[in-house]
C-alpha cells in the first residue's frame, strides 16, 4: 500500500487567465502544494508571462500565457474556464475530449434550457446538449453531484449571494416565493478587466448607478436554481448597482413573511441549515463587506420587520472569491475528494 | 426716484455652523449678493474663525463662531438651525422670540405628533406645541405654505429623495401604498462631522453596511408626509446603507403596480407632475449620483417590470444640497418672495 | 439715456467640449449672465446634445455638439480650445482667421521653441510661427500681456501648481534654481476622459503609481516659464503620480535654501508676492486638496527645515479649475476687461 | 530520536491585539499549523471575543481578549507587542522576565539612544538600558543578529520602505548620503484604529495632506539605521502624506548620483544586493501599490535622470504586512529557525 507515499498532485489548466477571475484562481492555486497549474491560456496577451500582466505574481508564478490548444490538454486533471459567456460554450466540448473535469466560470451552462439562455444572453447556445449534464456548482446545495460531475457551471457572483441568502427561508416555506425583491451592490471588479469609459475611475468614483434593471442574466439563474431546489415557483425582482469599491457584493433582500416566527427562531433556522458548511456564516450583527474580503465566506444576517411583515436578509461575499475563483476551487476540492475548505481558509 | 435701487438684503444667522450642513449653507449663501450672513454660532468651536475650521472659506468668508445668544438675534431676518435633532427643539422657541422666519434642518419638527417623534427619536419632545405650526419644507409639495411660514421643518435627506420619487405614483394611485420597499444608499457626510471609529476611513472605504434596519427615524417622516399628501395609508420598508463616497443619496424603490400602464405613460405622469418645479428632473436614463453632485437637483428615473408587475423608481440627490442646505435656501427664497432657484443653479 | 444698461455679452465657442476640461468650462460659463456659449464642437460625439453626454447639464445647458467648422465662427468673441495636444496646433490658425481671442488649453503653445516642443511631445510642431505670439496664460505672472493677447496658452495643471509655488522663492533668490525636486500627485480626471484599462477603476482604486519619470512634457514648461520669469537657469526633477481621487493636484517641492531666513520672513515674502492676486492663498497650515476642490484657488504652504537646509513648498489646486477651465475663464475675464474673479468665487 | 515525530509548535502571545497591526498578526498566524496563538491582550476591549471586534475572524479565530498579566506568560515562546509607542517600553521589561523572545512593533526600541528617542517621541524613555540589546528587525540587513536576539525592534512602515530602497545605492557609494529627499505616501490604516475627526472618511476621501514635516519620528530611525549600515553620515528630508487608500506605502526617493553609471548597471546592483532575500523584488517597471497589497513583498524600481544627475528610487510595501505584521512574522521565522518566508507567500 502506498496511499500516503506520493500524494496525488492535481494538474490544472486555466483557460482564459488574463481577467480578474483567472488571476484570482492563479493566486489561490499557486499557494497549494497539492495542485500545480500546468497551463494558462489567453487571447490577446499570448506570449506574455503572467507576471508581466500581473506583476503581483513576480517571484511566485512562473508561467507564460499560451494560445488555447485542445491538443495540449492530455495531461490535465481539471480545467478551469474563465472565459466570457458566449465563448466558453464553444470551448467546453473541445476540452471535454481530453479533460475529465471542467469548472466553467462563465454563465453558459448555468441555465436549464437553451431557450431561457437565449432569452437573457441574446445569442444562440452552441452546446445545448451539455446543459442537462452540467451541475450547478453551489457546494452548499449540490455537494454530492459536484463530487462526480464532469462539467461544473460555477455560479455567478450575484446568484451565489442571493441563493445562499434565500435558500433556508424558502426551503422552510417561511416566505412568499413569488414576491422577492433583491437589491444588489457590486464592486467594480465584477464587471471584468477591460478598457471602457463607463468603468473608468472618474466615472465610477463618487458615483453609484443601477444597470440592466429587469434584464440581467442572473435573474433566470437565481429563479431556476431556487425553483428546482425548493419546488416552488420563484419570481424575483432584481436590481444590480455598481458602487465605488474594488471587490465585494452587498445583497439586501426583501421578502414577505407567510408564517409567524421570532427573529431568534429564524436565526436558528439559518444556522442549522448551514451548520455543516464551512463557508456560510449566519451573523447576529448586520453583515459588512470588509468581513468577507479576500475570503471564501458568505456572511448572512436576517431581520424581521413586524410592522411591514417582512423579512430582510442581507448577504455579503467577495465577488472574486466566493463569487468566482474561491468557489471554483471549493468545487475542485470536492471533485477530487479533498477537504472542501483546503487552501481557502 | 430710484428707491428700488437698493434691493432688500436678507440678514441671516446660522445656528450650528460647524457641521457639514452648516458649512454648506455658508458656502451657498456667501456667493449671494442679496443675502448676508451676520452671525454664525457653534458649540465647541466658539471663538474660532470659520476659515480656521474650514480653510476652504479663507478669503471668502470672514466670520467668527460665537456662542448662541438669543439676545443678539434682533436684527436677523432668517435663522437657519443646523443643530442635532433633540437640540434644535430647545432652541427654536428662543429664536422665535426675535426672528420671524426659522428654517430648522434637524428632525425635530418634521413629524405630526410628539408621540410619533418620541417613538423613533427616543426622547421626549420639548416643544410639542410647535409641531402643528411647523411647515414641512418640501417646496415641490408645500410651496404656498412655505411662503408664509414662521417655522420650516427642512426635510431629511432620505425623505427628500424618497418622497419626491413616490409622490407622482401615489397621487395618481398607480401603486399599492402599503407595499413600498425603499433601499437607500448614502455617502458618509450624511452621518455628520464627528470623531467616530465607525466613520473612520479604514472602516468605511472598501466596505458597505446597512444600519438601523426597521428603526430609522426617517421611516415615520416618509410615511406621514406621503400619507398626508395622498390621503392614503402608507407603509414603507426602509433600509439605509452607508457606502464609500463623500456625498450623494441613491434611492431604489420597489412598488407594486395596481393599474396597467406603459413606461411612456408613466414617464409622462412624472414629467407633468414636476413640470413647474425647477429642481426635479425626470430622466429617461438610469439616474447616477454624479449628475446631481454639488447641485440642488433631484433626478428621478422610472422602470416598469412587467414580469413581476413592479414599478422601480430611482431617485438621486446630493445629500448636503437638495437633502439639506440647498433645500433650506430654496425654502428661504420662497419665504422672501425671491425666485425659487436663486443662488442654486 | 441708459446706453450702458445693456451690458456687453461675450459670445464664446468651446472647440472640443466632450472632455472633462470642456465640460468644466461649460459648467463655469453657463452660470454667467454676461457670457453666452454659442457653439460647442466635438469629434466623435457630434450630433449629441451636451446633456446626453453629461446629464448633469440637463435643464441648464441647451446645446448640441457640432463638428468643428471654421466658417461658423464669425460671430464668436472668444474661442476656448479644449483639444488634445497635437490637434490644437492645427486648429488654432483656422480659428484665428475669424476670432480675435483664443484660449488654448492644450500644451501646443506653451513652450518657447518648436524644437523643445518636439523633444517632449514627440511630433513636429505644425504652427511654429505662433509660438512667439502666444502668451503663457498664468494671470499671476502675465496679467498685462494676457489683457491684449490674441492667443493664450493656458498653463498645464502641474505647471500651474509648481510655478505658483516656486515663483516668490526664485524671484527673491532664496533658493538654488538648479536643484529643484517636484513630487506631484494628481487625481485621475487629469488624465482625461477616455476608455483605457490603465484608468479603469479597478486599476486605480487602492493603488498609486508614478509615471513618465524624467520625460513628462510639463518639465520644459515649468523650466522655461520660471527661467524667463526669473532670469535664472532652472532645472527641475519632476515625478508625477496618479492617486485615487477624482480631482486635485498635490505638489510637494523640495529646494535648497541659499540664504538664511526664518519661516515668518518666508511667509511674508509669499504673502506679499500674491497680495494683489485673488486666487493664490498663502497658508500657515499645511495645504489640503479638499480646501480648493471646485474652486479656482491655489493654496500654498511653506516650511523651512533647518536640519537639511531645505525649503519645502506645498501647493494644491483643483486640476480642472485653476489647472484648466477656471484659469481659462480667469484669462477670459482679463482679456475682456472684466473683474478677474468674476464667476469664479 | 523523535525529532520529526512531533513538530515543534510555537506558542505565541499578542500583547495589544485590538489595533490593525495586531489583527493582521492574528490573521497571518492563524493560518499556520506550526504556530498557536495562546493569548491576546487588549486595553479597552478586554472580555470581548476577537471575532466581536473583528467579525472577519468568526469561525477561524476563537480567542478572548484578556488584560495584560505578566504572570500568565510562562508558557509563551514568543510575544508580539503591538502597543503604542510610549506604552511598549514599560511592558517589555515585564515580558522579558518570562518570555525569551519579544518582537516589539512599536517605535520604542528602534533608535540607538534615549536622547534621540526623547527628541522625536517627546517623552522620556523608560527602559534605556534595553536600547543597546534590541536588534533592529529588518531581515534583509540583520538576519544573523535577529536569529539570536531576545528583543526585536520591528521596523516602522516608512523606514522599511525607505531603508530597503536606499541600502544598495548607499552601500555602493553611488549617491550622496547627505542629500536624500524622501516623499512618502501612506494609506490610512498606517495611522491606526481610532476615533478621530481627522481620520474620518469625509476628511480623508478625495483629499491628500502632508503632515509632521521635518518632525516625524521615522526620520531618526531611517538616518541611524542607514548610517550604521553604511558607515556614512546620512541626512534625509522626509515628508509623509496621507492619501485615500486603506493600505500601502508609496515612497519616491530623490538622491544625487556621485558616480557615473547606466540604469542597467544600477538595476544589476539592486538585483544582486537582494538576490538572496525572499521578499524584495527589483522591478524594471515602475512599482505600483496594487502589486504588493496583502503580501510581504517590497517592490523597488530605479530610474536615472541624466539631465539632473539624479537617481529616483521608488519602493512600495503593504504597510500592515512588510511594514508591520508580516515583517514581524518574518522575524519570528528567523528566530525559530523556520524558513524565512513560511506563512508569508
Amino acid at each position: 500500500m502506498h496511499h500516503d507515499a506520493i500524494p496525488f498532485l492535481v494538474k490544472a489548466a486555466i483557460i482564459g487567465a488574463s481577467g480578474y477571475a483567472g488571476a484570482e484562481l492563479l493566486r489561490i492555486l499557486s499557494s497549494r502544494d497539492d495542485v500545480t497549474v500546468n497551463m494558462v491560456t489567453a487571447g490577446s496577451s499570448v506570449g506574455k508571462r503572467v507576471d508581466e500582466l500581473y506583476p503581483a505574481f513576480s517571484g511566485s508564478v512562473d508561467l507564460e500565457l499560451e494560445p488555447f490548444n485542445a491538443d495540449r490538454l492530455d495531461d490535465i486533471d481539471v480545467a478551469f474556464l474563465a472565459l466570457p459567456s458566449g465563448v466558453a460554450m464553444n470551448v467546453v466540448p473541445q476540452v471535454l475530449n481530453s479533460v475529465d473535469r471542467i469548472i466553467d466560470l462563465s454563465g453558459d451552462f448555468r441555465l436549464p434550457t437553451a431557450s431561457l439562455y437565449e432569452q437573457f444572453y441574446r445569442h444562440t447556445h452552441a452546446s445545448p446538449g451539455l446543459l442537462r449534464e452540467a451541475v450547478y456548482g453551489l457546494p452548499e446545495l449540490h455537494k454530492d453531484r459536484i463530487a462526480t460531475a464532469r462539467l461544473i457551471a460555477n455560479p455567478g457572483c450575484y446568484p451565489t449571494s442571493a441563493i445562499l441568502a434565500l435558500l433556508p427561508a424558502l426551503k422552510h416555506r417561511i416566505v412568499a416565493p413569488e414576491d422577492i425583491v433583491i437589491n444588489a451592490l457590486s464592486g467594480v471588479s465584477g464587471a471584468g478587466r477591460s478598457a471602457s469609459l463607463e468603468l473608468s475611475f472618474s466615472e465610477i468614483n463618487e458615483n453609484i448607478r443601477a444597470y440592466k434593471i429587469g434584464t440581467h442574466q442572473h435573474i433566470p439563474e437565481i429563479q431556476s436554481v431556487l425553483g428546482q431546489a425548493t419546488g416552488q415557483n420563484i419570481s424575483v425582482c432584481f436590481v444590480p448597482h455598481l458602487v465605488p469599491l474594488n471587490r465585494g457584493i452587498y445583497t439586501t433582500i426583501y421578502v414577505r413573511l407567510q408564517t409567524h416566527l421570532t427573529e431568534a427562531e429564524l436565526f436558528e433556522i439559518y444556522q442549522e441549515y448551514y451548520e455543516h458548511t464551512p463557508f456560510v456564516r449566519t451573523k447576529k450583527e448586520i453583515p459588512q463587506i470588509k468581513n468577507v474580503l479576500y475570503t471564501n465566506y458568505c456572511d448572512i444576517g436576517v431581520t424581521i420587520e413586524q410592522r411591514t411583515n417582512r423579512l430582510i436578509i442581507i448577504s455579503v461575499i467577495d465577488n472574486l472569491i466566493k463569487g468566482a475563483a474561491g468557489q471554483a476551487v471549493q468545487n475542485m476540492n470536492i471533485m477530487f475528494g479533498l477537504p472542501e475548505e483546503k487552501g481557502l481558509l
